[in-house]
């Protein structure tokens, strides 16, 4: 996920403050409290790693969809049906994110008892970062595995309408040393948020990322806007098709598994009169533990990401070779020290809907007075 | 993986007989009859579908192996450990395809009875093409995943030096009267065996594909093939940090969880000399009758086939949109009506190799008499 640098004319709130905010407007929705707790964890561990656009920047989108009737916020997942090793929930269409904190606890419980284990959850909305869920499992000290379908805004390999999900992957593991390993990642070559960056900035785009509405590479940010994401790889020539193969894989793994929606079928993300959107998600839980014995594991992920430390670099890198995660969890210990830092705008928005459900706002928005 | 054309000067030979033959030349190496035939199932199956990069071409290289003491061809996978979910096997540095099916055929049976299981090979050997595995699962109405660590010929981001494998994932699931969905892909943008073809038809190759020895994108197939294969994604600004990331999170779930050798540590493919080569593997089944009855998983996703491949495509697509694995299966109902055809260099050479450990060649070598 790419890691937003801090506005900087922004609002700087404290982590727990912004936690009670979001609480406090995922409750006053008319969700349960413990529910609610969830959603606002998820959401702000978001903005905690620097993912400003997954986090609480969404909850206008939310609230519009609770208050248009198409999400429940009361609505709880069940399990419909389990194996040892594969639970399936139906999440009755509530909160993305509380099913999938039930689901991945069941499937971290369910490991260490089989030694791997999956959740399947169905009828399902968005649920934050994927990469949250895996994070769970590795801190639990399991490889823990997030998959999600979403709305369509990718065309196929040689296709040109938007037709499949960027259906992200998250794979996280124990680390040591190193904290924990978390790739968290769409399937496409960019999400939509970085090319809408890019319009506002002027700056023309790579091939590789879009394609326009004539299916021919798109390389103003405008074009590409009109057009569709390419899966990761790009065109044909750079192997696009593997992008798309890996979207395809996780459509059919987590919606067309679970009896959900998929695909084409999917309703663009927080439309408020398209319906539920029926997403689904799957997570897997792996105990190392059942492999090996003690912190094996572990040591040998440490010198593994030593070397790759180490490793020489080209001329024009910005730095040394990366582990997957750590501009998160760098992102995670700045604003544990400094705040979280809102977006001027997200922080007026947030600040007037908290208002409208009456509750309290803990930080002064630009521009009041 | 790429389907390569038929040689035009090539020598066909009935799937049977070439299977025959590669039976043979694996069990005068040595090799109990049982393990032989997994062995040559694999390879003729990769030729059979058009992948002859990883097919009975290869026999050679694996003589080779047993010769110089480096395989055991008699070394027989034993299961160390197991939860009811995940077994834990010791291929023993005997051959991986024979190991990989008696893992994946562990995993089958396990998620029909836990409705997912994960069965890892640690101190094992090449296993072919990945996507054998993943459709075994499927063709036994599961779905399958099937990964395997590689030796280093892939740069991380940033990184100047190969210090990673190609490291696969091949996912499969039945899919009705569409066959099967089989995604089998590298976790590099293009393996090494492309870029040596662009080398001998003296074509030039897209950036994205390869870095040269100073870590600058590399344009003709001489600098890439002294420098280092790209993770998918290509460079920075294209992601290609997400195939670095696939390719070390499998590392992770294959090499390093199973106590094998992993990332820059793994010995050169087919290096008779520098001891065995220790991979791994790691192979996962999911029941669909698990979460659902009948053929409904099935029905779901021909129907999510058919509107893929009625999409509109580009106007210079060459044809209509794509199911992984389609161009492999065209080429199995090819090669099962007319052949395999072999590439005439390899037809003789495996002809010179079946000679010299007197077993039955059922062609006629070119240039022979």
């Amino acid at each position: 996920m790419p890691v937003y640098e801090d506005p900087v004319d922004g609002v700087t709130v404290p982590v727990g403050a912004l936690q009670a905010l979001a609480t406090g407007i995922v409750e006053a929705l008319g969700t349960p409290s413990d529910i609610a707790a969830d959603v606002a964890e998820v959401l702000v561990a978001s903005d905690r790693r620097g993912i400003a656009s997954h986090g609480t920047a969404r909850l206008p989108d939310y609230a519009a969809l609770v208050e248009a009737g198409v999400l429940d916020p009361a609505g709880r997942p069940v399990l419909a049906s389990a194996r040892p090793a594969l639970g399936r929930f139906d999440a009755r269409n509530g909160w993305g994110h509380h099913a999938g904190r039930v689901a991945v606890d069941w499937a971290i419980d369910a490991a260490r008892a089989q030694g791997m284990a999956t959740a399947v959850v169905g009828h399902s909305n968005h649920y934050g970062i994927a990469g949250w869920y895996a994070l769970r499992a590795a801190d639990a000290g399991l490889i823990g595995i997030s998959l999600t379908n979403t709305s369509p805004v990718v065309a196929p390999t040689r296709a040109i309408d938007p037709l499949i999900g960027t259906n992200p992957i998250a794979i996280a593991a124990p680390a040591g040393r190193w904290g924990v390993f978390c790739l968290d990642m769409a399937t496409s070559t960019v999400p939509r948020g970085r090319i809408e960056v890019a319009a506002r900035r002027g700056e023309s785009i790579p091939v590789g990322w879009a394609i326009d509405e004539e299916g021919r590479p798109a390389t103003t940010p405008d074009a590409a806007l009109r057009g569709a994401l390419q899966p990761l790889g790009g065109g044909e020539a750079t192997a696009g098709y593997k992008g798309y193969g890996l979207a395809l894989a996780i459509d059919l793994i987590t919606g067309v598994l679970t009896g959900s929606t998929y695909g084409p079928n999917v309703v663009p993300l927080f439309s408020t009169h398209a319906g539920p959107s029926d997403v689904a998600q799957t997570y897997m839980a792996i105990d190392p533990a059942a492999v090996d014995d003690g912190d094996a594991f572990v040591r040998r992920v440490e010198g593994y990401f030593d070397q790759l430390a180490a490793a020489r670099t080209m001329p024009d890198a910005p730095g040394r070779v990366l582990i997957p995660g750590e501009p998160e969890a760098e992102a995670e210990r700045r604003t544990a020290a400094r705040g979280i830092v809102m977006d001027p705008v997200h922080a007026t928005t947030l600040a007037g809907l908290a208002d409208r459900l009456g509750v309290a706002v803990p930080y002064r928005p630009p521009g009041a007075g």
